[in-house]
């Protein structure tokens, strides 16, 4: 585990693909692969795949390949997937409701233990088996099941407040929904954004280009 | 116009956040501004800014500042979202019924114009003032509609042949929220990817890493 605390970022972010691709081969009952086939499945190059290995030990020897239940449980171990960490929502909406029900069917990274939200309508609803919270319930909450992880999918206007009530508690780490600029008004945090409306203005960025290139190779001369 | 087809994915991923900065500042009544100010706004440096904005012919001249309204049109433009593009969202589940829901209150980039399920139990209801339409029905709806925007919320394994009828009919950008990998396995195709699972997962590792280091900082002689 040691050898993990210097992982750059950029390969902290391939570990999920990884992970997720192991688990395909293991449920498909592939128990050994090679960093080429790997590589092929995944679009990648056998040697980036290598190096991305080795930056946490290096399984897979020459030869031999990697074995792929073994590599998984390790990739699973650095991620953190084996340890629970109790999570809770706030904000209730569309988004908030999508993700409460999508966690129970994630790889069990989060235990969702608490939603919350402000408006009277939605709070004492069920869902996924937990009653919606009123927001005056939030500190209460958290200083008995102390949570570690924040998941805001809240208005951006309301992102700050709830941040600092849930930092007074000890949460450090956010899921981040919002525009709200978590990382940059609290330092120290670990936070990752969700940013839905930027990734389909860039689609739309890239739908532009794809159109004018086409049409830029219609008009070209033979 | 023309310059914008040579800016590098980086700024263009930066883009969408100027768009939604600017706008903010447009509603709150701020009609010009200097490069530091957007940066200590933004968390980012007056000089990255200034090349940013320069990529795409640079408004704003020295101890003057830009003009608000100005550059958030000019980036809404380069953006596309001045033109419509229609979508169609495949698989009404908890997350496709939170994005239709979530489209209706975007910044209007795209005009989400069919909704399909394959599940008998959901096909028939109506969502965001659509009804959800059989996937037998969906060849048909794209001959008469042509939409350009592919919205993919179904299961990973439905995921290849969804993106194969798609194109078929001229669709070749997808904002997809599956794992399925529509750009190594469709060439020519723009995509964009949400991927939740993964992004939980990387905050689950800087969630131990954290958790680590004050351990370690705990346990450090004084």
């Amino acid at each position: 585990m040691s050898k993990s605390a210097d992982i750059a970022m950029p390969v902290v972010r391939r570990l999920p693909r990884y992970y997720r691709f192991l688990l395909e081969l293991e449920k498909s009952g592939v128990s050994r692969i090679s960093s080429r086939e790997l590589a092929d499945k995944m679009g990648l190059t056998a040697s980036q795949i290598r190096q991305d290995l080795n930056c946490f030990g290096g399984f897979g020897q020459q030869g031999y390949g990697y074995i792929v239940a073994q590599l998984r449980e390790e990739i699973g171990r650095i991620l953190g997937l084996d340890r629970a960490a109790g999570a809770v929502l706030i904000g209730a909406g569309n988004i908030g409701t999508a993700i409460a029900k999508q966690l129970v069917f994630s790889q069990g990274s989060l235990s969702l233990c608490g939603i919350f939200d402000k408006a009277p309508s939605v709070i004492g609803r069920r869902l996924v088996g937990l009653r919606v919270q009123g927001m005056d319930e939030l500190d209460a909450f958290c200083a008995e099941q102390q949570p570690q992880v924040g998941i805001l999918c809240v208005p951006d206007a309301a992102a700050n407040e709830v941040v600092s009530q849930l930092m007074a508690h000890g949460v450090r780490a956010f899921w981040n929904f919002t525009h709200y600029d978590v990382a940059l008004h609290f330092p120290g945090t670990v936070v990752e954004n969700v940013h839905l409306e930027d990734s389909l203005m860039t689609l739309r960025y890239r739908l532009c280009r794809l159109s004018s290139e086409e049409q830029e190779s219609e008009q070209a001369p033979f």
